[in-house]
């Protein structure tokens, strides 16, 4: 999710302007536009194959077999899967520029047994994931077909990268191996995540940071009629999320929480000794994140100390653990660096209007490193991402015109041989 | 859980008392009894066998395939498991009494990849489900060895049943099936359950009645970040379990309320679509019991009604299921019914009072149906049960009166020709 920010005036760069002009008059670049334009079926093919094979957090594998058979099958050099589980591939520069990486995350928010077969009403496609974010691993592979067709040479290197571990659990655990620990590390030196569907003139300028916890309630848990007045791990649990759902966040800078998984107990009849959350905080600010943390851990504390009281410990008390699960690093780049005055720029020659934005996805890894990174959307629209109910709108206009405005992005910021 | 009931005075049955002294002093009763000290170690050591064999309710069949085994060992006839999974054998009598069932069951509360292995301290065995119901179980084993040990035949015949759902969702299925369905229906004129451990001066003579209920609170889920502000399943679920866990019964007639199991989400970043809880009401009376169920389903419509009206449902409103999943009808046997006579008249015969309660086991279907039953302890001593620390001791002298207590009964029952 993406909120706006003010742009900050006059910062408008000649350079940038004037080189995207170049690449986006060029006839080849032109030539990649029409190729864009009439492969759209194909494209919407392969966004219902990607989103056909599930992807969970940390139960990436099959989708990204499937997708490294593409990326071969689409010329690319290189072609592997990293340690981490991230697909990477290489598309050659003449040397001349700098390397840059384009990403978009295998992984869907939804658990294993997902019906994800996706259903088409018109130039609608619903399915779990189906534009978070399989229609931007789709745009990349559209991107080497339209360029391959149009016969660009880059200057730079262009890696193509389907990653693991942007949602839920994963931490940006894919990025955090790319930019830290493989073999690419120190060798990228622009990063654009497509994420997820939208126009394309959202451009995300800084990384939301979050801190996500595992919070678990433990007691001596018992019969739940013989037993019964004892203290209760899943009291306390309620009592903790009541209290939690009260916390008041001040909307700019904007700052949410949010219980998302649940569990704990072994039987109806059973007092559980062990219950259990997963909260999700988050904020455009440092400060503000650290003021939401630290309501919360001291709301779960309380929770405990009331249960123990309400009830009795003769057989133990509630206890509680509440775990660091997730940090996301805070980031941000200047609105006025060549990678956003760049795609600015672009988005402009199609007439729309950039909006800058924060959100938290993949680029908050480098954009926390000082490596300039954006995140801009695949194209097309959409809604209700991260539900069951999760659609986008293949509609051609919009669709074709997003992959446009990435493509023209990436070539501006690569230069054109 | 066995609560006491008070004694109704004055009624102890000459005829009862008679006949349980004519079998108790019996020669062949006697060395009955001596081949179970004489035996007591093979009896801990199948405690630990059939612990060790997980039967997680609705799961029982590995251990209810192991029970046959050694049932069919022992010599019964046309030992078998039913189609609803329990085990059940047949010593046969003279033909010239009443049949009687005597049961232990074969379910835990724990689910699947518990681990049950026995850790022995002393006389101490410690384990998930050892005395709940494993120990029942061995007793079984260990009431058919002595009988042939003894050369004892009884009038009536004697089931021998090692019955599924006893606990959690299992909701008395076996013996649903087995009074209202399988081949024994009408067959069986007494029922003795074995459950748990326990000295074997308690005698139930009660069925508390219960009734569970599956909660699922369903929203319309969102991302975290990105639709902050819309009801959450998550929110109302605490709320509802922060009601209930206020909700105030009487300690006589005893009733209770619990909240087992709960569940939910997808992912720590989306607002959840669905959260559940799974939750256990019992009382002594139903007057009682209505009076809880009752204004537990208001709270959880009020939970509903405050989760839509504290925030968003611009994209729909918080609804709430109340599935009754369980109902155990109540039940009970007169003090001054021979079968409970005669478990009293043995008590004492070995030195102990019997103490008359309420509890829900598996006795609560015949109670509920008007065929004379009781529900009995298993021997020995232990505590925890429901809990990864449940344990008994199988010190000598109470675990083996324990045995004496409940053959004692069952042949005073059954009639030693």
């Amino acid at each position: 999710m993406f909120t706006k920010i003010a742009a900050s005036l006059g910062i408008l760069l000649v350079l940038q302007t004037s080189s995207v002009q170049r690449v986006l008059t060029d006839p080849k670049f032109q030539a990649a536009e029409d190729f864009v334009a009439q492969d759209h079926d194909r494209f919407v093919r392969e966004i219902i194959q990607i989103t056909e094979i599930d992807a969970p957090p940390f139960k990436e594998a099959r989708r990204a077999k499937a997708f490294m058979e593409m990326l071969r099958q689409s010329g690319l050099t290189n072609v592997e899967i990293d340690a981490e589980g991230n697909v990477i591939g290489t598309r050659k520069g003449s040397g001349t520029g700098p390397t840059i990486a384009i990403a978009a995350h295998l992984d869907t928010v939804f658990p294993e047994g997902t019906n994800v077969k996706v259903r088409r009403e018109g130039t609608k496609l619903y399915a779990p994931g189906v534009g978070d974010d399989s229609r931007a691993l789709a745009v990349l592979l559209e991107m080497i077909r339209a360029m391959d067709a149009a016969k660009i040479q880059t200057a730079g290197d262009i890696l193509f990268i389907g990653n693991v571990g942007e949602e839920g659990p994963g931490d940006l655990r894919g990025m955090k191996y790319l930019f830290q620990k493989g073999p690419y590390k120190d060798k990228i030196k622009m990063f654009i995540s497509l994420d997820p569907f939208g126009w394309g003139n959202d451009i995300t300028v800084g990384g939301v940071g979050s801190k996500r916890f595992k919070v678990t309630f433990r007691g001596p848990g018992g019969h739940s009629f013989g037993s019964f007045g004892l203290v209760s791990p899943a009291y306390a649990l309620g009592n903790a999320i009541s209290k939690l759902s009260k916390i008041q966040v001040p909307q700019r800078p904007r700052t949410t929480y949010n219980v998302g998984v649940i569990g704990g107990g072994t039987s109806v009849n059973s007092i559980p000794f062990e219950s259990w959350m997963e909260v999700d905080i988050r904020s455009e600010t440092k400060e503000e994140l650290n003021k939401v943390v630290e309501t919360f851990t001291r709301m779960m504390h309380e929770a405990v100390d009331e249960e123990n009281r309400a009830r009795s410990t003769s057989q133990g008390r509630i206890e509680v653990d509440v775990k660091l699960i997730g940090d996301r690093p805070f980031g941000e780049v200047s609105q006025s660096s060549p990678i956003v005055q760049t795609a600015s720029a672009v988005v402009r020659a199609f007439g729309l209007g950039p909006v800058y934005g924060m959100s938290s996805t993949d680029a908050n890894i480098p954009m926390s490193m000082g490596i300039p990174a954006i995140t801009l959307e695949s194209g097309g629209t959409g809604s209700r991402n991260h539900t069951l109910d999760e659609w986008i709108d293949v509609e051609k206009t919009a669709s074709v015109r997003g992959i446009q405005i990435a493509l023209g992005t990436l070539l501006s910021l690569a230069g054109v041989i």
